[in-house]
């Protein structure tokens, strides 16, 4: 079964396309066909997206579903026009919000014109270029790291601290373990200085492989063994040092982020 | 005023942050002293959270807000249970859609146990290493480039691209004009050949010169009369050739990500 869905926003859409998500990835056995629709601010952008709806909907003969979070209740009408289910995503928390606040909301819409604070801004991409010049072990001076990841090569490092930098400003550094480290099965004293700050992660060895081997297929860094020799030296320093960890093979960048920053107690750039 | 809010939920919280966000900024002069509190799956859990919240209350004699994304019914009672207002995010939508979708939602407490696509995170990471060895002008081979951004020094360029790539699997290059560039008002060949998928980042040249002295305070690069000169030679070259732009200087990493793939047809990644 099949069903058009659109994300319909004044601003970015980002935030009807990960609630939209959320919501209809609990209804199993139903494929979506997703689109966004972006700042839409005005009367003529939202009579041009009632009238894609409507096409969809003539096309397809089953109702579309709308995720929308206009804040114009004008234009929310004008897109309800269009016959689609509307899950207007604040419409029912705003009268509760507002009665418990005691307060009417602003117009949101000028959100969309962009009021950024700027601070939060310059730490994420500070936290950014951090993360950029801290990857990989390229740089081993990590005083000013929130975090330091370690794990062996291909464990998903660098994409975890680059989102946790852009996402929430951490500062985040990583350090591969390198042959010589797992030899010798010890820890370097750059690492053991920060031991409050290091954070592991794990990875089941046959997707180690599996991910290597998209980079280098068929050589002994990809394969089963070497993975599985690694991994087995790296779980015993991480054990002896006490290192928090984490098996990054069933999960999502965001939950890998979520769960160090969690643990950690790391909750920044929120409000 | 303030008021406490939790973002509460039986994932990463990330989907209770980003729209409790978008629903909380809509109220001016409310400072929100906010937390997280991820991964609440079992009742312990819950109980554990329900007395966090009841202790913020007490301590403030004001209500807290609770944004929820928990899926279980069982565990929502415990934490209301704490005298919060509670917004639940999905509730309000779910027996609509049900009806609509002619299909019962199923329990939605696994996605949090790591039921993840692993080609759409292949396609994040490979679109993460892909911006990382295309950053900076460091490769100038673009064939594989979904988009390729221009733009001076410190426009934007590299956090766009690696958010992108986080996000939506899009892979993203980008060059920075140099002086050489920007003497011949010359687009390089290799950028001119790739008319496409080219896209500029513009910025204030004031917010330019801010941002290049935190770096390099003091000098010719970080002056306004450089900045303004490189910015004008741009400007020439981008609209010689055509190529769409965005001023960056109020825009958001999200905002501006958004918009450049909303403007090439980009829409990755979304289901």
């Amino acid at each position: 079964m099949r069903r058009t869905v659109f994300f319909i926003s004044d601003s970015t859409g980002v935030t009807a396309e990960t609630i939209g998500h959320s919501i209809l990835a609990q209804f199993d056995g139903i494929d979506f066909d997703a689109h966004r629709l972006p700042f839409v601010d005005d009367p003529e952008k939202a009579a041009a997206a009632a009238l894609r709806i409507k096409t969809a909907y003539a096309k397809s003969g089953e109702k579309p579903i709308v995720v929308n979070t206009m804040a114009d209740q004008a234009l929310c009408n004008v897109v309800a026009s269009s016959g689609a289910l509307m899950i207007d995503l604040f419409a029912p928390f705003m009268g509760q919000l507002e009665q418990e606040l005691g307060t009417k909301r602003s117009g949101a819409v000028n959100r969309s014109h962009g009021l950024i604070d700027t601070s939060r801004y310059d730490r994420r991409i500070d936290a950014t270029n951090y993360a950029l010049t801290h990857d990989d072990g390229m740089s081993t001076k990590f005083d000013d790291a929130d975090v330091i990841l370690v794990g062996v090569s291909r464990s998903g490092k660098t994409p975890t601290c680059l989102y946790m930098a852009l996402q929430y400003g951490v500062k985040a550094a990583n350090y591969p373990l390198t042959d010589d480290d797992l030899e010798a099965e010890q820890l370097p004293s750059f690492l053991r200085e920060q031991r409050s700050r290091l954070f592991a992660l794990n990875i089941d060895a046959e997707r180690l492989a599996q991910i290597r081997s998209e980079r280098r297929p068929n050589s002994r860094y990809a394969s089963l063994e070497q993975a599985r020799w690694e991994l087995g030296r790296a779980q015993h320093m991480f054990l002896a040092h006490h290192i928090p960890q984490i098996n990054t093979t069933h999960l999502s960048i965001e939950e890998i982020a979520s769960r160090i920053l969690s643990h950690l107690g790391l909750e920044r750039d929120m409000f």
